[in-house]
């Protein structure tokens, strides 16, 4: 039973990454960038989101994903940005993260020629999101210091894959008895030099410098000044 | 392909449920009272473990699902209990749940005469561990207040098939913005009236009462007294 469950993920990877390459062709032929967010829940993406395309210099959209319901669409309804709702509950009892297919029948709902960037929150989870391409440009994963210096090296994946980690609610750190250092370390161990950032979305602190490096991601993938 | 899908997870599912069985059945013959411990990653499971484990007057063990490493059951061995640690990156990324199958394949690593409890640590995902049975007597869930009011309503079904939840890290709510109440609201808009207690494994808040609950249960199940 094991083998025949490994092919059936393995047929589903392939399918995964032949859609992925469609949506990444629709992406580019709109010219815009796409940030695959992804986290464990409650790790703050739309927060730092809210924070961050709050005076953005270019035209973004953002694709949210969630088992179910649209709360963190509403949350951002106030950005006056498109924000398009993805429930993954249609079949068992909801899936953990989206995969190609599930951003590709969004698209229809997204106009790609009135935004440059589009962030596509994922479902809150640490395991499976990064094991399905959606045609993403980069991989941005937000780590909250409340979940503690061991992460990287439980869910060493997601870390992996990652161009960017949000070390996020900073603001709390001194109420926890976790060590930051130790969790750059662990991160530097599955993912050396991988590229990092420490914020509060609650403070404000680094969140000038998410904003700058998503503001410069879409000028460096356009070929325009920022 | 969807079609297809749905029906190899229906398949799945089935079979879970039939190891799931043989899993109870071998519990039952061992007097062994199981637990299904589950929440999002660094919501404290295994902290909340170690502060109620210690001092215990039922003989437990502990199996630690993780995707990669042993952090945790090094964690635990301080108290000197039986402590099987089991891996789901064998194939694939790593699977984000523990299932029956995979309980089943540790259980000859388990002394099951020796142990009156036995509490299973799930993979961190507020998912997938809520559609596997794995023979367990009751579910347990561990919600930290730093993620936010809003998750039963985001990951209903692990809240709704859960029979106590822990809600942990209260000692941090004077530095947050979130609202309790609103959490407990929500909480019994997908579950009613559910049992919960209010932690904190790091003040030690709460932590009385969750032993006393594990003792209860243990009790209860074996028709002793506690």
């Amino acid at each position: 039973m094991h083998r025949v469950k490994v092919r059936v993920v393995e047929d589903a990877l392939d399918a995964n990454n032949t859609i992925a390459r469609a949506n990444r062709a629709d992406f580019d032929a709109h010219g815009v960038t796409v940030i695959n967010l992804m986290s464990s829940p409650g790790a703050g993406k739309t927060t730092l989101l809210e924070r961050a395309l709050g005076g953005l210099s270019v035209r973004a959209g953002v694709l949210e994903g969630d088992v179910q319901g649209s709360l963190d669409a509403d949350r951002l309804a106030h950005l006056h940005i498109p924000v398009v709702q993805l429930n993954t509950d249609g079949g068992f009892g909801g899936e953990c993260h989206l995969d190609a297919n599930m951003v590709r029948s969004a698209l229809p709902a997204l106009a790609l020629d009135d935004i440059d960037l589009l962030v596509v929150e994922n479902v809150g989870n640490l395991v499976c999101p990064a094991e399905f391409r959606i045609g993403e440009d980069v991989r941005v994963m937000v780590s909250s210091v409340t979940e503690g210096e061991d992460k990287p090296l439980k869910y060493p994946l997601m870390f992996r894959t990652c161009d960017l980690v949000l070390v996020n609610k900073l603001d709390l750190m001194p109420h926890l008895e976790v060590d930051l250092e130790r969790f750059l370390h662990n991160l530097d161990a599955v993912h050396p030099d991988v590229e990092r950032m420490l914020v509060s979305a609650r403070t404000g602190e680094g969140i000038d410098a998410w904003r700058t490096w998503l503001s410069e991601l879409v000028a460096a993938r356009s070929g325009a000044a920022v």
